[in-house]
């Protein structure tokens, strides 16, 4: 059965958000404050451990069982020569990520995670969005349940990203529909088309803003209107992870933007969410600021793919791996203070 | 034999620092132009690759034997207040690395690092510096030897880290001497002193600095005379690593301080090293910046014993999954562009 069989029942969900475990928070900070260190000296190792512990419920949060959830799917927008590389590479790149060459099958085996790509339909491309809107209700639907079932619930953590030829052009949609600003404020280069490439964009994204600006403003509206299969798949995962306790991290501007006009509308859907990275995309940084996620690493990765949030795991399971092992001062006999 | 039986051989170490592998680099650069990802989206992984390849001399440079090495030493300096911890943690610390249960413990098994811990002398305090030299000349030299001496020629990459009560003290001494600038610039909370304890660290450091301001500035008396055991075995490890070959992370204000006066010599030190992160250490984004060094991370971690180094090592593990484990075009059969 699908998560998501109507728009209802996506507005529920977004309505109806869980909260993290206070009183498993409250016996994390309580632990922190007597391993063997000065009080805070981890620093956001520290908070990783507490926000973990309120999301599984437990003072001691563990990831023994993790997946990265990439999601692909391809835009009607390319037709206006909005990426560097053509449409095909969304399929082939879902070959090589089967085929285990990429980017994410190395950085998730690295991380501990299992691999988990849903191509969504690549054969049929969203509309163009500076004609229509880029999906049916039913379509947008069935992408918001594909990336609600890419997440099991015996999961500890989520690492969400994607692949999309043009969907960074989508995602400068999104985030100039949900929070304003100027259209060229959330445009960049991308996947590194040059500054001609990044004019027929914001051209492109001004037709798209300007084609729907009439339409209603509710969260499933913008993501169907200018997002695309992959994008609202993301939603879907990142809302279905919320409703089983399990936290996510981010990856990059593309994989944040999904959740742009969801964030316009409930601010709290990230409260179970880690932004992994910020990339080298101009407007991810200002996207972050709008969610109110720090991002764990800056490496000026612009891949996508999940890529920047697989690295990151490396940190949350550090922070854990301190939280859980380090001894207590009363364990190491160690002075707390002078 | 010690490394180190001599000031000149410390001096000539310092003159005749090795270069990296620049056919390697090279041929790393190719392979990474290679990989099925738009050319530099891996941003600083990509460097990283490049930086491990040049220091291993090999396009595929890997991590299979790393190390952190944590020196440890105790400061006459403590007297005058200087620390919010008495002096005896440091020998307790020591005994819970060797118990298993400090934070660097869990940190270096996560990222898979033998973690050995070198107690320098920790029943000999140094000298109370702002009276007479930390130390003389052949306790200096024993514990730039003993540094060396921590590094295997077999390793891959090197973690530097330390523990010293008192020892953020030293090293904005160090810092102050080595780069100029204000004295209170260079000082900050270390563990957890409150304002008077650092106007009191400020005041501590100022008599220092005057007391040893006729002495020569070269490297080794600067060392000497400001330093410490721990800090001192860290310039040498770091130096040995060089002759080596040896990449070195490099953890936080104290460990970057004992390269300081090195690097105002030789700017060069620091060629082989990463800066692991960026602590809340308020003096450290400074000398991070006079070292020439980016740091991979900023967690406002502030702990001290090699802790942000070992997570950092997480990064550079996934640069060389990556940079090793990726297809290239041709293997994937993906367009290189339009």
């Amino acid at each position: 059965m699908s998560r998501f069989p109507t728009v209802a029942a996506f507005d529920c969900a977004l309505a109806n958000l869980s909260a993290p475990d206070r009183a498993a928070i409250a016996a994390a900070r309580a632990r922190q404050d007597q391993l063997t260190k000065p009080a805070g000296s981890l620093g956001r190792l520290e908070e990783i451990a507490l926000f973990m512990a309120g999301w599984q419920g437990t003072p001691h949060p563990v990831i023994e069982r993790a997946r990265a959830a990439i999601f692909a799917g391809n835009h009607g927008c390319v037709v206006h020569g909005v990426s560097a590389f053509p449409a095909s590479v969304t399929a082939t790149m879902v070959a090589n990520f089967a085929a285990g060459g990429a980017a994410i099958n190395a950085l998730a085996g690295m991380a501990g995670l299992d691999l988990k790509v849903v191509a969504l339909d690549l054969d049929r491309p969203t509309a163009d969005f500076t004609l229509a809107p880029a999906m049916s209700e039913a379509e947008c639907l069935a992408a918001l349940s594909a990336g609600a079932a890419a997440v099991d619930p015996d999961l500890h953590l989520l690492v969400v990203g994607e692949m999309g030829i043009g969907n960074s052009t989508a995602a400068a949609a999104l985030c100039a529909r949900a929070f304003g600003s100027t259209v060229a404020s959330w445009v960049g280069p991308g996947t590194g088309v040059d500054a001609a490439g990044v004019a027929r964009k914001i051209g492109v994204v001004d037709r798209a803003i300007a084609r729907h600006a009439d339409a209603p403003h509710s969260p499933f509206e913008t993501l169907r209107r200018l997002g695309g299969r992959e994008i609202a798949a993301i939603g879907g995962a990142v809302l279905e992870a919320r409703r089983l306790g399990i936290a996510v991290v981010l990856d990059g501007f593309i994989t944040c933007a999904a959740l742009a006009p969801l964030a316009a509308a409930v601010p709290a859907i990230t409260d179970h969410c880690l932004a992994g990275h910020c990339s080298a995309e101009p407007g991810h940084a200002r996207l972050l600021d709008r969610l109110g996620l720090e991002p764990l690493l800056r490496l000026d990765m612009r891949l996508g793919e999940g890529s920047g949030a697989a690295v990151a795991v490396g940190v949350i399971l550090a922070a854990l791996a301190a939280h859980n092992g380090m001894a207590t001062f009363a364990q190491a006999g160690v002075a707390q203070s002078l």
